[in-house]
């Protein structure tokens, strides 16, 4: 799955050529997929806790889930499905909304550097730095300049962060406009809903191209060999969550975590607690 | 639930009284107890967006779960079984250990204050600022008038909490002295849980009845009407979770959190969206 999703590295991508209602790779169908990922869960599970018990003995590994897409594309959705999989406790997770003053007072990597995952822990951004490329390019938040420099300081940070041990797993979530409607409609419809909609993403819809170009953008200037970009068509939910889940479980995997080794004398403490 | 488990407030206990391995209101066996734990599930994941959603409405409510008890007593697999119930980005959870040198340079509950639950959140600390009146009496970590003004001190600072919007379920996992050694052996005997044990868990293990004694005065004169404990007798781990969800349920419910009415014109948003 990593292959099939992962973007090309250094190339422009043009996102109308992927279909967000698509499910490369995945089951064949709701059902088979519901039932695929969830059966993934106990896998999941056990390497985060693999991964964590490895930390305990120093190692520095970790994770990060960077969720990137568009209003309503379900980046809360797969925290709340695929994430939810994992012990909570070692999970790190963080909504980035609009900056605040003091945020907006320090440099734009200072935010996130703060909710980085600890090792051993799996971190996940819901939203990220790449929205100081995203709405910043597309509402003009930063001067021209600074946005180009953005990219080039974006990729120098994530290589810092492999190079520290930290597996990048990014992930765009590729929706359609016409889903886009349907699933804000949705939330009008229904009051208890109501919470989860905000006029502004009327605002945010109708300066929907510009939004596909600084996606395409970023994605260009930031898929690196250390960190590449992965598109998930985002139209169905049990896709999505699938394939996350599998992308996830792909990466723990590679990672191979392995319980550590005793540092203490087992046969001497047993004997102690026999007699204590 | 609340009412059985509730210690009574400004009463020394002697916690030699309650049997660790007792299962008080409890379903009736292990089998029962797990698909009770469960089937809460649904119920605890609605309430907690009901809350969650009330604060984006600018409601200040939100839960704080405070863990605490004896090694292996049961605070990690509380939050693995219990918490992971929940949405996981509505939950913050806070694991404290010896404080750091930078923690120690501030006054006690600094660091507490720092990790507390943010408005429509659910909070969990495994440990907490019990720790400064539990290991530090044993280990006089600190001069006794000191220790003695630490109890006002947490009085007035949950009370501060609830008057904000915070229910505080606070909940010591009892557990038997044979129990722990059972599952300290356990943790020997298993290569793969290695990692969770600490040759300092058979130091701490040689002053068991000086901790009972912390404990006992603790949850006397920390038991308040403003936040009282609850004893949930920890022997049998699907008792526990059973309890735990039980009470955060109870607690939830009586908190009745409801989704915010819209302050937008939901009429005028679904005809421009059809519009656009």
């Amino acid at each position: 799955m990593r292959e099939l999703l992962r973007l090309p590295v250094g190339e422009r991508i043009a996102l109308s050529s992927y279909d967000a209602s698509a499910t490369p790779g995945g089951p064949a169908g709701k059902a088979a997929g519901l039932a695929a990922a969830a059966a993934h869960g106990p896998a999941l599970a056990d390497l985060q806790e693999r991964l964590y018990a490895a930390s305990t003995a120093g190692e520095r590994r970790r994770m990060l889930l960077v969720l990137q897409g568009m209003d309503t594309s379900g980046k809360g959705g797969t925290v709340k499905h695929v994430i939810g999989q994992f012990n909570p406790s070692g999970c790190r997770i963080r909504a980035f909304k609009a900056p605040t003053p003091e945020e907006r007072g320090h440099p734009f990597l200072w935010r996130i550097t703060k909710a980085l995952p600890e090792p051993g822990e799996i971190g996940i951004f819901d939203r990220s730095h790449y929205e100081d490329v995203l709405i910043a390019r597309v509402r003009e938040l930063a001067p021209r300049a600074e946005l180009e420099r953005r990219y080039a300081e974006i990729d120098a940070f994530e290589k810092s962060l492999t190079e520290d041990g930290v597996t990048i797993v990014k992930v765009f979530l590729h929706l359609s406009y016409e889903e886009q409607r349907s699933r804000l409609l949705e939330r009008l419809d229904n009051p208890e809903k109501h919470w989860k909609f905000n006029p502004g993403d009327i605002t945010e819809r109708a300066v929907w191209p510009e939004y596909q170009e600084a996606y395409e953008i970023a994605l260009e200037r930031c898929s690196t060999d250390a960190a590449p970009w992965h598109l998930v068509p985002a139209d169905r939910k049990w896709y999505r969550n699938w394939a996350v889940s599998t992308l996830l479980l792909e990466h723990l995997e590679e990672l191979d975590p392995q319980y550590p080794k005793a540092d203490f004398d087992v046969a001497e403490c047993r004997r102690q607690l026999l007699t204590q």
